[in-house]
C-alpha cells in the first residue's frame, strides 16, 4: 500500500539527514548508524514505550534496522549527492512528518486511547526522533525554536482523527491529512513561518 | 482529597517554573509547553516506564496534559508576575517534592515492590522531571550539584514507608512526611545546605 | 557461577569509573551515586524497557542498586587509588563489555527474539550505560568517536549466537565469546584501533 511505501522512503530519508549531521560531528561509522537509527525509529519507539505497546516496531520487524543502517552507510559513500539533494530531502521529511503522524495516530486508536492521546501519539511519532538526535549531538533541540514542525504534526493528527470520526473512508482521510500537513510544512520552510517565541530575561 | 489538590497545584507550579526556563532560552510556544510537560510529568512517566506500570498517569487522565500546557501558556502571558512570585514557587516546589514522593511510593507499594524500590520510586517521581528539563536545555543537571533535593525525597519516602509499616493511619503518616520533607527542603534553600561534593582532579 | 561473579565485578568497576567522571565535574555525593547507577545499570534497563522485559533486573534484585552505590561511595573515599589502577579498570571494563553482551543476548533469546534483535540486545546492554553517562555529563557520547567498543560487543554477540546455534555447550560458547571479545577490546585500546570516521563539511 502507498502509505507503507511512503513510510519506508521517509524512514530512509530521515536516516540519511541524520547521517549527514553525524558527519558534521566527525562520528565514526558505528555512530553514524546509531544516530540514524535513533532519529528514524526513536519517535515510534518512544510512543510505544509510553503507551506500553509491545513489541516495538523494529523488534517485530528487524529489517527496519537493516534499512536504516543501509541508508546511513549509503550517505557515507555519497555524502555530496545527499547534501546537493537537500531540497528533495526537505520535501521527503515533510512527507515523513505526515506519514509518521498518521501511523502514530493509528496505533493509539487501535489501543482505544482517547482523542487527546491519539493526537499526542501522532506528534510523538513525528517529532521525537529529531529531539533525540539533537540531545545525542549535544544541541538544544531545534524543535524548540525552528519553523512549524510539531504544530504541523498536531494539525495533521487533528484533521485525521476528525475525518475518521466523521465516518469518511480511510483513503479519503489519509489524502486530506496529506493535503493539510504537507503544504503547511513546506510553506513553513519557504516562508520561515515560526511559532511566536517566549523570550524572557530575568529581573535580576 | 487534600493530597490530590496539592498534587495538582504542585504540577502547575513545576510547569510554570519550567516555562520560565524555556523563556530564558527563547523557545517558541510549543517548546515552552513541551518543556513544561516533560518537567511536570516526566518523573511519574519515568517511574511508570521503569516499573512497567501502565497506563501512564497522563495517558489515563489526559487532562493532566491540558493542565500543564495551560500553566505554561499562562506563564507566557504573565511572566513578570511568575518571576516576582519566585519565593512562592520555591515553597510550592518544596510541597511538590513531598507530594510527588508520596504518590510515587504509593504506586510502587500498590505493585508490591520491596522497600528499597518503593523509596527509589518516590525519589524518581520527585526529581527526574527536573533532570529531563536540564538535559533538554543542554545543561548539566542541577540536581547533581545543588541544595539538598533528592536527599529530601529519599528522607521523605523513608519516613513515609516506616510510618505505614508501624501501622499508623495514612493521614497521620502523610502529615509526618510533610512535616519532615517540607521544612528540610526549605531549610536547605535558606541555609544553602548541600551534600558534600566529590571534587576530583586527574593525576595526569 | 563464574559468569555471575564477573558480572558483579564488572558492574562495580563501571560504577567506579563513572564515579570518577562525576568527581571531575564536582558533583555531590548523591550525583555520584546516581551517575554510577545510570552507567552500570542503564544498559540493561534500556534493553528491558525496549523489549518489554519486566521486572527490570534492579527492581527484581535491589541489592544491585546497593552494590552500585557502595562502589561509588568507595570511589569517593579512595579516588587516588581507583585512578592509579586505571589500567586494571580498563581490563575490567573490557571483561564487563563481554559479560554484559552475553547477559543481554541470553535475555533476548529467552524471550524468543530474532537473531538480529538478540545481537542488538547484547550491544544495548554493553554500551548504552556509557552513552547515558555522557549525556548526563553534557558530553557528546564518547561511543560515537572512540576506540572499537560497540563493534566488539556486536562481534561478541554474533560469535555467541553462532556458537549456540551450532549446538556447542553453553560453557564452551561463553569461553569462545570471551576469547574473541576481550582481546579484541584490549587490542583496540592498546593500538588505538578505531572505526573509520565520516567527516563531512557542508557545501555552503
Amino acid at each position: 500500500m502507498l502509505l507503507q511505501v511512503i513510510f519506508i522512503i521517509a524512514l530512509a530519508a530521515e536516516a540519511m539527514t541524520a547521517a549527514l549531521a553525524a558527519g558534521r560531528r566527525s562520528m565514526d561509522w558505528f555512530g553514524v548508524c546509531l544516530l540514524a537509527c535513533v532519529t528514524a525509529l526513536g519517535g515510534g519507539t518512544t510512543r510505544d514505550v509510553l503507551l506500553g505497546h509491545y513489541p516495538l516496531s523494529w523488534v517485530h520487524d528487524p529489517y527496519l534496522l537493516v534499512l536504516t543502517c543501509a541508508a546511513a552507510l549509503f550517505t557515507i559513500a555519497f555524502a555530496r549527492l545527499v547534501d546537493r539533494l537537500r531540497m528533495a530531502f526537505l520535501l521527503l521529511d515533510a512527507l515523513g512528518l505526515v506519514v509518521f503522524t498518521i501511523v502514530g495516530c493509528d496505533i493509539a486508536m487501535a489501543m482505544g486511547q482517547s482523542p487527546i492521546i491519539v493526537i499526542v501519539a501522532g506528534m510523538i511519532t513525528g517529532v521525537v526522533g529529531g529531539v533525540l538526535r539533537d540531545v545525542l549531538c549535544n544541541d538544544v533541540p531545534l524543535l524548540f525554536s525552528s519553523e512549524l514542525y510539531a504544530t504541523v504534526s498536531i494539525a495533521t493528527g487533528a484533521v485525521y482523527l476528525l475525518g475518521l470520526q466523521l465516518g469518511l473512508t480511510a483513503e479519503l482521510v489519509i489524502a486530506i491529512a496529506f493535503a493539510v500537513g504537507f503544504p503547511l510544512r513546506v510553506a513553513a520552510i519557504i516562508f520561515k513561518i515560526q511559532m511566536p517565541r517566549f523570550v524572557y530575561k530575568d529581573l535580576h
